[in-house]
């Protein structure tokens, strides 16, 4: 029997269907390459990307956009918005438009072009995520800007243009409805508990322990109660903290490890499977809040979003997330 | 300069960045085929599927699940929700969880395993929509089910994992939250002005035509303000109507003529790309409302949902609905 599961912090359904695992299919799937070529994101090709924006691992007397980097920011050289202008909010009859202000940034994680996150040391991925923080908190100073998206697409099935592994960041001038959401759903409970929902979910999966992946002093990572797609999972900080950009260094430090743990099983565990991550984030503007939490949504792009997804918003998902998580907390990496 | 326009009726923003579309990939596009084989969908291959629940062409006097049919509707052999048993909702510590109960049906929408909806005759087009009507009506009748979702997956890209041409219904136990997203934007609108904002939008559309595909006597294919992806179309009634179902068989008969012809030009215009379509209708147990306008929308499967969309809600589209509402006009078929 299938069965409808609940997001509890946006209301979200998701249908896991675990006969629909079996179907047969007359359409090959398509494969991955890696390909090589000439790379803008490898050492040696820095004048390919805009002026780098910040940097990590060169010694300080070196010139700007030479080698010997470890974690690279550069404007995305096809942004989706520009960082130059003023917003002109208009109408158009019934229509509402703005210009596309906004940052568009990519974080070059590594300069080795065949390596990925998870094949990285905990203290590579470390400073990965010292990148981030160090662009948010730059980047808020603009006031233009209500919100960062930190985000990663890995593999072309998840709309990775370019294989060098990489993360990027867009800073835009509205909150996406898409984060209200989340954080409304997160306020409601409060409300009626006064407790963060986050917290409690990490309650319940340290002891429930069916969908916990991994846990290390600060981080867990677990398979979510309604998981959208195969194998999503969720790296959180054990203690409350609703804002990234606020975690003290060493708390960084585990939620790396998490990460990079988890991103390799998902590699052994599907064989480096095309994914994104989000990092969920309370909005610039907003002072530390009681009842939302941040956190980084894992999700392998192994489904195609189609018509019943586009129509409803509910997911179906043919693997229950407790037998994601056991595999994960299985596989030999 | 790229544009941010906002959805009218949800709220969604997309950002239309027409520098995006020349960036360079290094990522090889996948190739879609039709491969042959034994097909469950084709005529003499009807005991592959459960039985036929609708069927149209065939002599009143054949036996069932035989062929000489036109238009097939059977129970989808790997349904993502099971008709029988009841919904026993429960909670799971701070989850909710019910049985997965609903109807998922297969519309097989012409005998021929070669063609697809923009190659059959609009006649044939119509016999579909009817097909759609009748399981629509016939559902209603299951107290159960709030909301009946009718859908196409074409192409890999897109979801379909069988190359004959069908689509979908799935009949829900609960109102889908993005149709219920949709519902209210039309409210919040028609509370304010007391007029429906689809109207409005036929009116604006039909006035401007920048945006506008085709329209005939009843109906209207247009580019949509906010489109969230290139070449997205929708096909809508010029005439106020709330509730699919509730159209007379002599309309549906406009419909069909524009779905077909849209669905041509987009496959000429694009070379047979995945696509999917979605009908939004008024829920099952709502009455006519004068506040929401059923429709459908056609979004071609181009872009990848990748972690921005995932994170924010917001979709990047390179092509500006005014630049594909002119291609579909002028594409030769």
């Amino acid at each position: 029997m299938p069965e409808l599961r609940r997001d509890p912090i946006v209301g979200r359904w998701v249908i896991i269907a675990t006969e629909r695992a079996r179907r047969p299919s007359d359409v090959p799937r398509a494969r991955e390459s890696k390909p090589a070529g000439l790379c803008p994101f490898c050492p040696g090709q820095e004048d390919k990307t805009p002026h780098e924006v910040y940097v990590s691992g060169r010694p300080p007397a070196s010139p700007p956009n030479s080698p010997g980097w470890r974690v690279r920011v550069v404007p995305n050289r096809y942004p989706a918005l520009m960082i130059e202008g003023d917003l002109e909010r208009a109408a158009d009859g019934i229509y509402d438009r703005m210009n596309g202000i906004g940052a568009h940034e990519v974080i070059i994680e590594t300069p080795e072009h065949e390596l990925d996150l998870g094949g990285l040391t905990d203290q590579e991925v470390t400073e990965v995520l010292f990148a981030f923080k160090a662009r948010m908190i730059d980047l808020r100073n603009d006031m233009r800007f209500r919100y960062i998206l930190l985000f990663k697409n890995h593999g072309q099935q998840a709309g990775a243009t370019l294989a060098h592994s990489h993360s990027q960041l867009i800073a835009l001038p509205v909150t996406p409805r898409q984060v209200i959401e989340e954080i409304e759903g997160a306020r409601r409970h409060f409300e009626h508990r006064e407790r963060c929902i986050f917290c409690d979910i990490v309650m319940q999966e340290r002891k429930e322990r069916s969908r916990l992946v991994l846990e290390n002093e600060e981080f867990l990572a677990f398979a979510p109660w309604a998981p959208r797609s195969p194998f999503e999972t969720w790296i959180i900080p054990r203690r409350h903290e609703s804002n990234f950009e606020a975690e003290p260094k060493e708390r960084l430090a585990f939620c790396a490890s998490a990460l990079r743990s988890t991103l390799k099983r998902l590699g052994a565990a599907l064989g480096d499977p095309p994914l994104n991550f989000i990092v969920h984030s309370n909005p610039l503007r907003d002072a530390s809040s009681p009842s939302y939490h941040w956190h980084i949504e894992i999700m392998p792009a192994l489904t195609h979003v189609a018509g019943f997804e586009w129509g409803s918003g509910f997911h179906i998902n043919p693997v229950p997330p407790e037998e994601a998580a056991e595999f994960l907390r299985l596989v030999v990496t």
